[in-house]
């Protein structure tokens, strides 16, 4: 066994069922060695923000480790910036990239780079597998690392992939440290307090138990739920109670937290503003308002609300039992984020994947959706755009049997179209909802926001997106899927009525 | 005037005449001031790399420094690696990143990275602007920077933009030191050696004056003229003297060098193999050579060489006063790599850039060019693949008179595609000739040079991009470009010769 296979094998023991791939030559051993560890499906992206942003998605639906396997500095490069999201949506990602033999640096050949130094701003680790013997260890060392904080990435030379590897002897994890949450205080404080108290959930707070244990704690106390705004991974409809989302201005956010006197986190970390502005204060949260944390990002907050409702002693939350109605779907009319949103809503089948990358188009559809059928929604975690796609495709390859729709702005879409060509390579059930507003609207809103909508000539053209118009229904058909455009409600119906009940990927242009 | 004007009039008072640009909210106080400062012209990218390649492309052509504009940490990681290939090209790249707010940093918003280390592998200089009353100054020192070593980095906090700028006092660059060359030594290895010698021309050694001076050079000494593999920029054509480019395979390469005495370095570095294989040598000179370097890769070769010539006493070479013999324009026929660079060659007008990132389909085409009109080929410097489309993207902005062909392999064109929208876009005079193999042919070239032609499935799977294929045509005009599919020489023919004269972009999709 060489040292690429002994990494597979690893990887393979640990969990890992899938190698979201983009390699060169000095990952070939890899290549060849995946043929000899069936368990892991190798699949190609043409770019590597495909590869990284699959994985994420995968990881988020599969709740086990995902591969991304990339070429070098540059190809790690490629891949960061769904790094980044996957950081903060703290992701089981192992990414492997390939470097040159270790006696070859000396030359610094055109490829050559720093990786470590490129890896370590959106890894929670970063090591090396320097030498064939080492590559077992550092694998499951990486895969550890990976589910405790997120993104792990692991370096592994040429010659330690080629070289025999001797026998594996892989340390076993260390089991994770019990956690214990301060239940006491949080009791006290929404029980005790004379103002509005809100729980603030994110990350594990947000499955059905989760959710359902804190519909109670809400019954009981009084307190109003809150949910991050761009969670990870949320389980949404079908009755579970549907915290209110902090939105993403900063203005709407301070007024929906403005009067609280207590705030209790759970999984979630405490909001900030998104980007700070002049003469504008950098947080929603009022200086009055006592922010307790009842368990961070990493721990269950699922155990620790369930641990709370007993605490405040909450009893049985009778709407948890009961259907919410069903989102009345409209006929005719304007494509506008309000009637996008609404005819998605009514029309997503239960068990549906929602990947939102929406966008400013976007923001209409959370707040119906917790009267659709039971859904999951995966959110744009760290900001950085070209997530939804990949994203898309991880949760499709983990989550075959489900339908995957990605909610998708035009603008965003474009940094990583390549992602359409996995759904076609691979016949993924996904459902691409393109809302091509023709600008980056969101920017738009933010000159306004920071007092400069009177844009001249630069500022306009660097917000438009309109000459030449993208044709996302020919994007779509040269990379394979299958594609259509709908300029109003009555095209939208039954195109995606048709797209949702059709396996294999389609990709609806909804023209605002 | 505010720090984003500060910075913007400084860049312009230095040279700058370009703005390629993806911005976010951090870059809008740039964005705005990008209409006070109309020296400076913006040209949108729908993605980071597209930017980074662009500014490139341009500064190669135009010899001024060019900037890219970036949105944070995730924005400048989809730029590297096209500033991979800018660092390992020298070309004075003037990348401008954003930053949160300086007291921002704290709260670690969703977009919050360590962009500082991020730039670091694929910068030859990296500051930060901490107040606008830098902002100036730091500017002239990354553009010093950028001339001197090739990519700067200057990051720009959102505060350091918008706050006022105060007056602006920029200390002078230092002038260039004198640079001496060796050129005794270089002239006594190349008068008195008994075995072969040769010229390995680099960088600035591949102008007109250099190529002319090395040819009187090699008629004098008998000495070989040698170019790297993948020059940044390199005159040919029209009766210049013909360097034989160094094989990027590492065994052609090593019989090129194979019998050489001496080789004389002037702007190249020694050659490396680009990958190391097991049980190979790592560079292609053989032990018996001696390496003298003449002048380095930021030294002036042109100059280095006219001294050369005037030591070994060189006449004037008869060849550089009369003009090469027309390439032979084939009629008919498949296209195959030979067929394709016949036609090009015979085809490419006086006066074109050519932008080579054809990779395998492309190696046949630099030998026949030598004796095609006058022209401009510009290289995959850094190996850092989807270079070719944003590096055309600058060069046509540069020289808006001149026609460029981006020859290019479909593999690598597919990570930076969004080029062909910024070609659109600003109507530039881009003849893509989109090579489709529908492979990553490279890699199974690399896998054969490595023993492992045997290719499993996931192998196979992992270097096939037929399945689906993708369609150039309709990608191209999806994005605003007329495209054309073509299948034979008797269809190339025509469809390039009416690209050629056809202002504005196209795309031809060459099946192979």
């Amino acid at each position: 066994m060489n040292g690429a296979t002994a990494l597979l094998r690893t990887a393979a023991d640990a969990g890992v069922r899938v190698c979201f791939a983009n390699p060169g030559t000095t990952e070939l051993p890899l290549v060849v060695a995946l043929d000899d560890v069936p368990e892991i499906r190798p699949v190609l992206g043409l770019f590597e923000g495909v590869c990284t942003g699959a994985a994420d998605g995968f990881a988020r639906m599969a709740g086990t480790p995902a591969m991304a396997l990339l070429h070098l500095g540059p190809g790690l490069a490629n891949g960061l910036a769904n790094l980044h999201n996957a950081r903060r949506a703290r992701t089981p990602v192992l990414t492997v990239v390939g470097d040159h033999a270790t006696d070859h640096h000396v030359h610094d050949a055109p490829l050559e780079s720093d990786i470590a130094t490129l890896a370590a701003p959106m890894s929670s680790w970063v090591g090396t597998a320097s030498r064939a013997a080492e590559m077992a260890v550092r694998t499951a060392e990486a895969i550890t690392a990976a589910r405790q904080g997120g993104p792990a990435t692991l370096i592994v030379p040429a010659d330690a992939q080629w070289d025999a590897a001797g026998p594996m002897e892989v340390p076993a994890a260390p089991p994770p440290a019990p956690a214990a949450y301060p239940v006491a205080e949080a009791a006290r404080l929404l029980t005790t307090g004379d103002g509005p108290a809100a729980l603030l959930l994110g990350g594990g707070a947000l499955t059905p138990t989760a959710l359902r244990a804190a519909g109670r704690i809400a019954l009981a106390t009084g307190c109003r739920l809150l949910s991050e705004t761009f969670p990870a991974r949320m389980e949404r409809g079908g009755g579970l109670p549907a915290p209110e989302r902090l939105p993403y201005p900063l203005p709407q956010a301070r007024a929906v937290l403005g009067d609280l006197e207590t705030l209790v986190l759970v999984g979630a970390r405490a909001p900030v503003a998104f980007f700070a502005y002049p003469d504008q204060p950098r947080t929603p949260i009022a200086d009055h308002t006592t922010v307790h944390t009842l368990a961070g990002q990493s721990q269950d907050g699922a155990v620790a609300l369930e641990q709370l409702a007993e605490a405040v002693a909450a009893g049985a939350d009778p709407r948890a039992t009961t259907g919410s109605s069903p989102v009345e779907l409209p006929t005719s009319g304007p494509l506008s984020p309000e009637s996008i949103a609404a005819v998605l809503a009514a029309l997503q089948p239960e068990g549906a994947i929602v990947v939102d990358e929406a966008v400013t188009t976007g923001r209409a559809y959370f707040p119906l959706a917790a009267a659709a059928p039971p859904h999951t929604y995966l959110a744009l975690t760290g900001g950085s755009i070209g997530q939804g796609l990949p994203c898309a495709t991880g949760a499709a390859v983990a989550d075959p049997d489900r339908a995957v729709i990605a909610f998708q702005a035009d603008g965003s879409a474009m940094y990583t179209l390549q992602a359409l060509w996995t759904h076609a390579r691979e016949g993924l059930d996904v459902t691409t909802l393109l809302c091509a507003n023709r600008s980056y609207r969101i920017l738009q809103g933010e000159l306004a926001h920071a007092g400069l909508a009177e844009r001249g000539p630069a500022a306009a053209a660097l917000t438009d997106l309109s000459s030449p118009t993208v044709d996302w229904v020919l994007l779509a058909e040269g990379m394979g899927v299958p594609g259509r455009r709908v300029t109003t409600v009555e095209e939208l119906v039954p195109a995606l009525t048709e797209a949702l009940s059709t396996p294999g990927p389609r990709l609806l242009e909804l023209i605002l």
